[in-house]
Order: structure tokens, then C-alpha cells, then sequence
């Protein structure tokens, strides 16, 4: 039963705003930092908020659609990949380290004995997800397991004091999920929501929508009515399906949840789909350069804070984008009033 | 005599680029970043970069055009901000503070009698430029000496190690300024030059045109063949000559050069036009809010880190950008190669 805090206050955000707009500088001329600095307010409802313990959690997993030649990466690089990040080189790992992010990487669902030995979080569900141009990738109890350790992920970092998460994911195969749960979720013809991936030729990327549009099909036919938890757990990833339930719980501790990219992006959709207020909790940290997510940015009315043309996944948007929301903490904590500075007060 | 060092090396940019294609992540997906490391990597001419002592020279200096009603702030507010940012509650102090920015604060030709036990730097060529609506902002030996002075201020942090640098003013009224040399140097339409500056209405805006227009017509009336450097100092700022001859100092001593929003952008195009060499040292920090901004980085072919909608000058936009270049520079030093990781290579 999920339960989170609907945000909506306007006594206490004319306070906010009031705060705000007397800070010294022209009104409104920090733009988009005052955006941010007042909805964390409104999260923590309070007039000076902190964040505190970032903490990026990474979920990885593989996809059993990827046996039907929809993406570039070889299947054993989500296992490579996974131990990786925790050795310090990848791309997710140097962002972590700038900007004092915890890491964690989350085994959901890799189709590889792993060494946990090597601090990657054993919450695995299955050896990756079956084939959804098949059958279902999931089963109905392996997609609440998957909410429910997603949940227990983020009660573990809210423990040590974390209050600002965010989540990135590993999985060959997911961008072709994450196309699929943003077509039915939002109602946008699935061509429109596919892309290369981690580097298709154009060839590829009609390969992929034909298997797609195939699974589809057969999920339709099979599925007359159908609720939102059928199409994500019929199309999965495991990954994908921890994410969901790690955001919706994070929503619930009133954290503030830093949304990475495309695939992100579908998770924090799905959320929504299961409760709506999520997305009052959610800061959207970049528009990447996968066909889909500005189209997907612009139908959850969201404003992402970079567009650098990321395509990474594993929280690296999200994280990339950290020094922003501090910036933003910082300016309502940090910068005077007109009346304090003795400046005269300008528009 | 400027000296900057043109950066094109096509066989040092493979190995540069080798590098890059490298790291373990699919080719490209860290986007803008991979550009980004790349550029820094020519300036600096090494396969590891580094970013050292980063500063924010904010320039401060009145415009004599202000008695013709362009903008909505009070004189006094220069002076009075040029003190507060030095104390630390202004919105450069806390993205420097966040970032482990030197700010300096140079007095260009602020109309007060300042108190330089403050820690502002005594850099005043005049109390403020002439009303260039009447007759030119500066003589040629003022605009020279603000040339001069803003090298000399590079040189300065230069020799306590910085080699990262951004630029920021403060001088109500130079939003004015801005829009003629961007109309001028670039060719553009000065009603598409011109924006609300702090938070001018329509009214204001249509007023600020007016006296614009004038004050170019009485110009071109009156210097029929007229230089680049003609435009610079008939309508000033003094701050902005001090930027522009900083800039070109800057590039000179190879320093990467983070751009700031519309001021400092018109800045830019103005040292380009000088020797456009320095336009590869420049790093662009945000797009503004200012009317007119979008268009002049179109203009250069200028890519902004950021969107936010800042409009507050200062530096802020540039500062607040910094961390996403030191990512960059993280990448490429941090980043594994894939066989190092011992990671199939993927696409």
C-alpha cells in the first residue's frame, strides 16, 4: 500500500516564495534554481532545507528480449559492467566520486553467478527476465518482489540519513522495455518511441520496432483488459520493475528523487501511473540523446536540468546534475535578503 | 599585441579522440562531456587535463546612459552590490563558495568612492562611462587603458596557478551597452538585441529601443568608417572592455575561459572580433534569459552547458556551469579503457 504526501500547500508556498523573491537579486532572475529551491521546500517543508547522503542506487539486470537481436551490447557486458562500477572506472563511477554519491549497485536480476564478495547487493529475482516477444517477462509475484526489494533498497540508504537518491540502471536490452511500458503507459505510437539504443544502425532500429510491435500484438490479443502492473510486468525489466518501487518508497520518505534518462525516465512514468504524487518528489536531471525522452519529458510536463546529449544510463544524467539542485539549496540557504544587505531593492 | 595560439592539430585531436572512443562506455554516449574533455585537452595540449585554482573576476562599472531611463535598477546598486559580493550573501558568493572559486572583485569605474579595504581591486579608469546617447562612452586612451587593466588582472591569478577562469559583471545599465556592440559586431537587428535586462515592461523595453536607436543613428552620422574597437569604446562599458581584454589575456596564457550569460557573451563576440582564436578557449556556461542571448550564441556557434533561465550576470551562470567541465575532465583522466576493464567493447 503505497501512501505519499500530496505537496500541494499554497499558504506555506507563499512563504516559500516570499523567502525567494527577497532574496538580493533581481525577482525571478535565478530562474529555474528557484524552481528547484522551492520544491525541496515543499518536500521537506521547511524554508531552509538540506540535502543530505546522496546516494545513487543501480539496478541491473538482464532482458530476455535481447535473444531477438534488438540491441549492439553483447549480454555479458551487464555482468562486466556491474562489478565495474564498484571498481571506480566507469562513467557512473568518476560522477559518484565528484559529487560524494554513495554507489550502489544492485544486482535485480543478472544472468551471471555473481560475487557478491565484490559489494554488489544480492536482490536478485531471476536470472534475467523470459523473452516478452514469448511470453510474459515476468510473473505477477516476481513484479512485487522486484517493487518490494526495490522499496527495501531505499529503506536501507534512508537509514544512513540519505535524503536526495537517485537511480540508474545496467541491462542490455532495456531500452527495447522501456519503449514499450512509454507507448502503452502514454498512449504514443511506439515508432515514436524507439530508438538506437546503445548505437543501432537504422537497420537495427527497424528490426527492433518490427520485434517490438510483434510483442505488442500478441500482449494485446492476449491481454483484452489490462491494468497498468499487466504491461509492466509483462514486458519487464527486473531492473526496471526495482526502480518503480524504489521510487514510489522514496516518494513515500519524502526524499528528493533525481530522475536519469530514458529508461529512468519510463520507470518514474510507471510510478506515476501507480501514484501521481510521486512526481511532485521527482527532479528530472537530464534530456538524453535517446529518440523518445523528449517527447516522454514533454508529456510528464518536466523540465530537465541538462541536455548535454548523455546516453549513458547508471544514473550518470542524474547525477551529472546534482551541483545544480545544491546550487539551488545553496542560494535559498545562503544568499542575503535585500533588507539584510542594505542593498536598495530592485525588480 | 595579442598572441593567442590557434589550436587546430589535426594529428594531436585523433589521439585526443582515440582516447575518448575508448573509455568504457558506448562511442559518444557521454555526449556534449566527450566534446567538452576534447576542447580542454587541445587548450591544455595534454591527454590529461587538469583544472587548477578556478576564479571569477566580476567587474563592476556604471553607465552614463542610465540617466536616460533604460533599466530598472537604481544606480546605487552597483556600488552596493560590489561590496556584498565580497561579503558573501550575493548569488556569485555561494556558487564560488560552492565551488571553490576565488572571486575578485575589480572596481572598472564604479560612480562612488569606493573603500578598497574591502578586498575590491582599485582598477577605476573613470566614475562611470559618459551618456553615450550624447557623445561616446570612453576616449580612446580610457578604452585602451580598460584593455590593459583586464590583462592585468588575468595575469595576476594567472600567476597563483589558476588555469580555469570566468568572467562576470555588474553595472546597472550594460545590458544596453550589450545590445548595440551585439547589433553592431553581429549584424543583428537591435530590436532583436534588446530584452527586459533586470525587469524592464514592454513599456520600459519599447523606451530602451528608442534611445538605443538614437544613440547608433548618431553614431553612424558621426563615424562613417568606423573600427571594431570605434563601436567598443563609443558605447562602453568599462567593465566590458576590462572583460574583453581579460578574455584575450586569458586565451593568450591558454586558460580555458568560461562565458557567462548575455554580457559576458557580448564580451566574447567582441574579443572574437579582436582575434577570433580566443572563441577555442571559450567554454559557454549557459544560455540566459535575455532576449537575444539564443540568437548571439547562434551566432558563434556556441553550445551552452546550460538552460536554467538565469539572468542575474555576476558570473553566476558560468560558475554554476563549472562542475559539468570538471566532469569532463573527470572522464578522461577517471574513465577505464576497455581493455584495462576488462569489458567487451561495445558500440
Amino acid at each position: 500500500m503505497i501512501m505519499i504526501d500530496n505537496l500541494i500547500d499554497p499558504e506555506f508556498q507563499s512563504q516559500v516564495q516570499d523567502k525567494i523573491d527577497n532574496l538580493t537579486k533581481p525577482k525571478g532572475s535565478l530562474g529555474y534554481l528557484e524552481t528547484l529551491a522551492g520544491q525541496i521546500c515543499m518536500i521537506q517543508h521547511t524554508l531552509s532545507p538540506t540535502l543530505k547522503n546522496p546516494c545513487n542506487i543501480l539496478f541491473a539486470a538482464d532482458h530476455g528480449i535481447l535473444a531477438q537481436g534488438v540491441s549492439v551490447s553483447p549480454k555479458e557486458v551487464t555482468w562486466q559492467q556491474s562489478y565495474h562500477f564498484l571498481e571506480g572506472g566507469a562513467g557512473i563511477s568518476f560522477l559518484c566520486h565528484q559529487h560524494g554519491f554513495r554507489l550502489m549497485v544492485v544486482d535485480a536480476g543478472i544472468d551471471h553467478d555473481m560475487d557478491y564478495s565484490s559489494g554488489i547487493i544480492d536482490m536478485k529475482v531471476r536470472k534475467g527476465t523470459r523473452d516478452f516477444s514469448i511470453e510474459s517477462a515476468m510473473t505477477p509475484d516476481e513484479f512485487n518482489l522486484c517493487l518490494q526489494r526495490g522499496a527495501e533498497c531505499v529503506n536501507r540508504v534512508h537509514a544512513d540519513g540519505c535524503n536526495v537518491i537517485s537511480f540508474g540502471e545496467m541491462g542490455c536490452g532495456n531500452t527495447s522495455a522501456s519503449s514499450i511500458w512509454m507507448s502503452l503507459l502514454a498512449g504514443i505510437p511506439l515508432a515514436q518511441c524507439i530508438g538506437a539504443g546503445a548505437g543501432l544502425d537504422s537497420k537495427g532500429v527497424s528490426h527492433k520496432l518490427e520485434v517490438l510491435t510483434g510483442a505488442v500484438q500478441k500482449f494485446k490479443a492476449g491481454n483484452k483488459a489490462h491494468s497498468i502492473k499487466d504491461i509492466l510486468c509483462y514486458f519487464g525489466g527486473l531492473e526496471m520493475a526495482m526502480a518503480v518501487g524504489a521510487m514510489l518508497r522514496a516518494a513515500e520518505l519524502r526524499m528528493v528523487i533525481l530522475v536519469d534518462g530514458f529508461i529512468m525516465t519510463n520507470c518514474m512514468l510507471a510510478a506515476s501511473k501507480l501514484d501521481p504524487n510521486v512526481l511532485q518528489y521527482a527532479v528530472f536531471g537530464h534530456q538524453g540523446d535517446e529518440s523518445g525522452h523528449k517527447m516522454l519529458l514533454e508529456y510528464l510536463h518536466a523540465k530537465p536540468l541538462l541536455n548535454l546529449g548523455l546516453r549513458l544510463g547508471e544514473g550518470s544524467g542524474a547525477v551529472c546534475a546534482y551541483p545544480i539542485v545544491e546550487s539551488a539549496v545553496r542560494m535559498i540557504n545562503e544568499m542575503d535578503s535585500f533588507r539584510k544587505a542594505s542593498v536598495t531593492k530592485y525588480f
